[in-house]
């Protein structure tokens, strides 16, 4: 089944203890886009402008993304962000933020993106997000992310757009920020009251969670030697997640916990390339040996003790 | 199988967001031999003043620990750590330490003791772990704990051990410290490089990594509502781990894996009652349904998704 993601579609000038990159490809639609379409198709829906280039665009396209939602704005630049991870790769420094043309991002989707299966809601503001929820007819699956930002600043806004959605992705700290639980058990149980019945905590080098109606599944991270860049490491979580589900095609524990191994699987390729250098060249081969290592990393005899004595 | 260990037992002054408590019976070799004799016969060698408790030494006879190696010195005191975790539950805080009979702590090992198959060696003093290690005859598995203090004070005779053993539990930060490496997997490789085949990696409320031979474990956290005092958590791990190791009589991968859950279980009840107090209620039953429920965190279908296809 297909994806409708509405988000950013952006530049990245880029400094991470691995290097200096301008002008990479990025944006939290982008990379979700990127990631799920190893899995299924792609919707996206996004703005850019005049200076996006057409190599990108035929990148885009090329992955089979569906591009019909893209504007194109002539008279503005691409939303372009300057950030660092010198001290600590699990926390972003912003330098500069240029909106540009995202400044105008409104959203309108047409009669066959409101029929999508599948929604995701990338990192935009949440009045947006509602407006993106109000088009859609019968999605199966709504699932959204979010940041520090607007929870700290349209904090009512976000509340309404978490009720409305059936799977939330945070990370660790933006769940204790949400609920002001500091344990991720108590976190994970508001975050469900209010509304999403799948809540996955991401928790970086750590791995992530998993909560459903049917318990709470724990994966680990895929351990890797380095890392040359985390910028979209949660949104291809998101894409890898989503993408595995929705070609699956249903919502059953098993789907969303290998949706989460899937996940876990493309963001351990994606933070191993600046942007999307990683995932230009990934194979489906690649995914599915990661995917086994990362199940070997999880497999135990559970069997109980005393009871074969 | 049955274990020797050797190390402290001690008296703790704590103080933790739960409360505040004097006199708790502690000490790493205490909580080691409780957790283990959940599972097998345990031999404690250790040192304690005339201020130790008839009511203890009872307490840890009636848990069936064989107290043999326990040397009572009427003209000192038994060692006492104070100490609180009141910013921050991973990191204690030191407020006085009265090594009192411990300074003279000095293990000599019967004949019975040197015979055993599994050495635990708890967090004493390298030169002391080397002469316990020089007096055993043909142990099967010696597992060893450090920490900080040894790793900054007295590196060579601590990486002297390190070499002879094959099993070494450490937190990450230990990891970092003692490898120079800041990734678990490159701190890993190096550890094992040393000597111990096995290198288990604890990272608190984010679970444990498990290095051998035949790969990773990842084992997750058991997640709680609350904990009420961390003192003992790594060594109530490190007795499940080796206590059902021992019982099982045989160092598969399989087997170790399991270790590693039975740790974490035995972990997750020790941190919910100051000292001792969880431990001294706990039954099979309840370890068995802790254990069934942390297998049921870690369960997913890890067979191929495009395959299926």
């Amino acid at each position: 089944m297909s994806i409708l993601v509405v988000g950013s579609v952006a530049y990245d000038n880029l400094e991470t203890p691995a290097g200096k990159r301008d002008d990479v490809l990025g944006g939290a639609a982008t990379h979700f886009s990127v990631a799920a379409s190893f899995f299924t198709d792609v919707h996206l829906v996004g703005i850019v402008g005049h200076d996006f280039e057409d190599a990108h665009i035929e990148f885009l396209r090329g992955r089979g993304i569906n591009l019909n939602g893209l504007e194109v704005v002539t008279t503005g630049k691409t939303f372009r962000w300057t950030g660092s991870y010198l001290n600590d790769l699990n926390s972003a420094e912003t330098h500069d933020t240029q909106l540009g043309v995202f400044a105008e991002f409104d959203p309108t989707l047409d009669e066959e993106q409101k029929t999508k299966p599948y929604l995701f809601l990338a990192n935009i503001h949440p009045q947006l997000q509602l407006k993106v929820l109000d088009q859609m007819e019968t999605p199966q699956l709504v699932a959204m992310d979010t940041m520090n930002l607007w929870i700290n600043t349209e904090r009512d806004a976000l509340q309404k757009v978490i009720e409305r959605v059936d799977c939330l992705f945070v990370n660790d700290g933006e769940a204790k920020l949400l609920t002001g639980e500091s344990g991720m058990l108590a976190a994970a149980k508001t975050l469900r009251a209010w509304g999403p019945r799948i809540v996955v905590i991401k928790r970086g080098e750590y791995g992530s969670l998993l909560f459903t109606d049917a318990g709470i599944f724990s994966a680990p991270a895929f351990l890797l030697d380095s890392i040359a860049d985390p910028t979209g490491a949660g949104d291809t979580f998101a894409g890898g997640f989503l993408g595995s589900v929705a070609r699956a095609g249903n919502l059953e524990d098993e789907t969303l916990r290998r949706g989460v191994l899937f996940g876990t699987v493309m963001a351990s390729f994606q933070v191993q390339g600046f942007g999307l250098d990683r995932l230009r060249t990934l194979t489906r081969d690649e995914i599915e040996g990661r995917f086994s290592q990362l199940g070997k990393m999880l497999t135990a005899d559970t069997s109980p003790l005393f009871a074969k004595a």
